[in-house]
């Protein structure tokens, strides 16, 4: 059986390490030109860092390590825990919903007060809050919430069963939910035994362990603390092209100032990274927290503000009045989208855009200053310049919304279509999950594995120095081999990357080997040419041959 | 409560990782200049990939990642299994020492068929293979394994805690040599289970996931393969001074090829990496395992070969006398001593030490041709010469015994006591075990933790470039920062690491941050310099000030 590697992870050959490290050392010399200080930390926090920083469906993801050692024993109870409540649960659920069918048959349609009589009867399974009643499965899968609180007391799961049991229309249904209610119980019983026999995780990202990082070395740390990391990160996600379960990260953060120097620096650094990657027209897009709120605001809809986004964001696929019927399906009303309707033609420059936006959030305080805010980086960037890239304001940019406090930052690549290559923000208390409150922070992160696949399609890795010696001596013999390894010491102290063909094999095979790592100079040493105190230099290229000393060698190949 | 991180793991801060990664560049660039090719393999493997290649401590140690998602799912059998059998466990273990001691009160000392008989009576845990009774616990200790053999199958596990409770004398021991064989059935039990909720480990070092990648990509490979790897691997250890739970292996392996010119060259490259890192008179001690075998067969006792090395390491500390006597004590033979007495005075340089070996091992075919190759290496190297480490033949080296076959190395720094610092040696059949058969490999590490400790006590990292700014421009306000991002601007693309200050704060401040970074120059930005569009840089170790135009400014912050 062919060895293999867990999906979603990747070996990466001497090329491919040569290509990522050419984009590591490219961002890692700017994050430092531009003062940044590198940290590291531990590949496995303990779970307490990382469970509950990334919201349920981040807990899910998270790589857990079991425990080693003997990791049952604290478990014992659990386990039975386990298995006989597994086993009511399947008891009830029959039982439940026979009484459910029975009590169906007697009133069809029977009132919230009947069912809870039929529970109260003969168990304790009272819904602590009491929730309308759902009509149907679809309905119940809309009070999925309220389910979820009851499962979270043991004793409640069953009161859902029974609503399903008594409104659910056919026997398909009764499975689907059944079963969605059972697995909805078997993974609290998960999370109540994982914690047990696993306590450390996989890192996630490398914003929680920088928090981490923080606080545990506040006293050691001088403020503002600008720091980049470059280390790996494992999400148990579904593989897809482009996203895998191991993926190197690479941010750079300050923390301890809110100054709005940093924004601009980090448009800068953003600009000479990807300049001296050689993509030209990156769009850096710019927004800010505070115009979303605004925005909410004068609408009068901050629960809707993802839809609306989301619904700008197709302008130019459906056009200004697709964008307005989704809204309003969206339950967003005509005259709020009036209120907005600039956005709905929002073009020129920069400061256009932010023309237009103060007339239109005039009345939100919160919004003027997000305004501001863009106002003041765009303007020092437009008097600093750029190299290559475009920074424009995108009001529809609304990543990371529930933890940016700020500004918003999304690299796009010009030439190619893949998604972001970038992106970042301010958030305003990012040490504060881990009790030091008050110290803002503002960071940028770059997505290698996207940048990656841009500089592939554009052809942009030929200036990469291949991992591969600069020459092959070609071995014929002990004595050539050792006269060969003395013209190698000089060459490797001139840094020229030198390799003798190990074995005294046939001329061809060592050719080939050397056609092979598309090595570009052979040098032959042969009888004569120990005798004669000289080296033949063969261009693999040009097959181009020359007779020379060893101070001629060295020289000829050192220099390019 | 403040954050933490797991025991054995380790933040590095700025200072430590730019250290680091002086050591780690040291080693690449040499690796490189050397031929090999960098390859990256994943953090984790499948767990099959792993389990089994590092015996059973080994298994222990690898660090286990827990399934995501329902993991339980294909456990329940085995829990339930689980309980029965314990439970069972303990009520036998009871039953079984009440019958024991009643057996006892009736024949004091019952014949192993009489305790038999009263095995067999009432259930079928009988001995597969009938072994002599221990007499004691100590002795019961001694037969360990044939307890363990036992516990494979299940019902057997009985069998010794009778034996136990009818010959242990007193409760202690009774109580320890129950719960010894509890523990042994438990893990038994976990061992069942674990691989039903883990499939994948970390990488527990480099050589295993080398061998994988070689097997899985021999088709896009050109042999000889020369690789180096450098990345982190996880071990479940018990943290120690020196020894961690995460820490990074620098290893470069060739497979494929049998040239001793690859041992030259290994040597070559420790002394080329040891010398660029400061380091003097390194010690590479080189052995051969053919010449251990060697030895073993003129001693006639292959299994006492390690007792052997172990006993002739102490022959500086205990001298001749004292490593004959403890010779002895481990059963190897006067007659046999005497054939190796040379090795009791092995003096002289490395060419004189072989002529003693070749005349010991005369008669051991195996060992003359270990000495053939150690011959050549310690020729060659003699001719090529080293640059600051010395070569030194120890035959009491038996690192790795278990599958190096030809070619051992150990480093060891000279000015410092820590322990070896690098190692490795020549297996005959690495890729064996993913079914890729007769290719042979060679490879050393370099052991970057105890490096580390070596450097920093011999103080030799001042040449390293901490990761600082070369200068910080004070922040004064809004025109004067803008004037002064001109300026960085101008020397970041001239790769002069600049920083502003974010915020307008007071100067002292300012200067105080500058101070505790250790910044070497400040630039002072007022009102004055802006309007003569000049710079004042002020020197922060001599105080002194300079006051100049930009072209000048980059010049004097440029060089140097």
């Amino acid at each position: 059986m062919k060895p293999s590697i867990p999906k979603g992870t990747r070996d990466f050959s001497p090329v491919e390490v040569a290509k990522r490290n050419y984009i590591f050392s490219t961002i890692k010399k700017e994050f430092e030109t531009y003062g940044f200080q590198p940290i590291e930390t531990p590949s496995f926090e303990n779970s307490s860092t990382l469970m509950g920083k990334y919201g349920e469906e981040g807990d899910r993801l998270i790589f857990k390590i079991l425990n080693s050692g003997d990791y049952m024993r604290s478990l014992e109870k659990d386990f039975n825990y386990f298995h006989i409540y597994q086993k009511s649960a399947f008891f009830f659920f029959d039982k439940l919903i026979n009484r459910a069918k029975n009590l169906r048959k007697v009133t069809p349609q029977p009132s919230k007060e009947e069912i809870l009589f039929t529970l109260e009867s003969d168990f304790d399974g009272y819904p602590s809050k009491k929730k309308s009643v759902p009509k149907s499965f679809i309905e119940i899968h809309n009070y999925y919430d309220v389910f979820i609180d009851h499962l979270k007391d043991k004793k409640s799961i069953f009161i859902p069963l029974v609503y399903s049991n008594v409104f659910l229309d056919n026997d398909k249904e009764k499975f689907q939910f059944k079963t969605f209610l059972y697995h909805e119980f078997k993974f609290n019983v998960i999370n109540k035994i994982t914690p047990k026999i696993s306590e450390k995780a996989l890192r996630y990202d490398l914003t929680v362990p920088f928090a981490r990082y923080v606080v545990q070395h506040q006293n050691d740390i001088t403020f503002p603390f600008k720091r980049y990391q470059m280390q790996p990160v494992w999400r148990a996600d579904r593989p897809q092209k482009g996203r895998f379960r191991e993926f190197y990260q690479c941010d750079a953060d300050v923390v301890g100032s809110k100054s709005l120097w940093q924004e601009v620096e980090f448009v800068q650094l953003y600009d000479t990274v990807f300049t001296k990657l050689g993509l030209k027209k990156t769009i850096i897009k710019l927004n800010n927290r505070k115009i979303l709120s605004g925005i909410a605001e004068v609408i009068d809809a901050k629960d809707k503000l993802i839809d609306f986004t989301v619904a700008l964001d197709k302008l130019d696929k459906i056009g200004a009045e697709g964008v307005t019927n989704e809204m309003i399906a969206k339950g967003i009303s005509e005259e709020a989208i009036e209120k907005v309707k600039p956005l709905f033609d929002f073009t020129g420059d920069n400061q256009e855009k932010l023309e237009q936006l103060r007339g239109m959030l005039s009345s939100s305080e919160e919004g003027l200053q997000g305004i501001d805010e863009l106002q003041f980086v765009v303007g020092q960037i437009d008097k600093l310049g750029l190299q290559s890239s475009e920074l424009e304001i995108d009001v529809t940019l609304a990543r990371g919304l529930n933890y940016y406090t700020g500004a918003i930052f999304e690299v796009k690549a010009n030439e190619v279509s893949i998604g972001s290559i970038g992106g970042g923000g301010r958030y305003d208390d990012l040490t504060g999950i881990f009790g030091l409150k008050n110290i803002s922070g503002i960071g940028i992160s770059f997505g290698l594995d996207r940048i990656y696949l841009v500089l592939e399609e554009l052809d942009l890795f030929q200036r990469v120095d291949l991992p591969k010696p600069k020459v092959m001596f070609v071995n014929f013999g002990e004595k050539e081999a050792l006269y060969s390894m003395q013209a190698m010491k000089e060459l490797r102290s001139n840094d020229v990357k030198s390799e003798l063909y190990p074995d005294t094999a046939k001329m061809k095979k060592q050719m080939n080997y050397a056609n092979k790592r598309k090595i570009e100079f052979v040098v032959l040493v042969g009888d004569q040419e120990v005798t004669s105190n000289s080296y033949t230099l063969k261009n693999m290229s040009t097959g181009e041959q020359t007779n020379c000393n060893l101070r001629t060698l060295v020289r000829l190949l050192s220099k390019n």
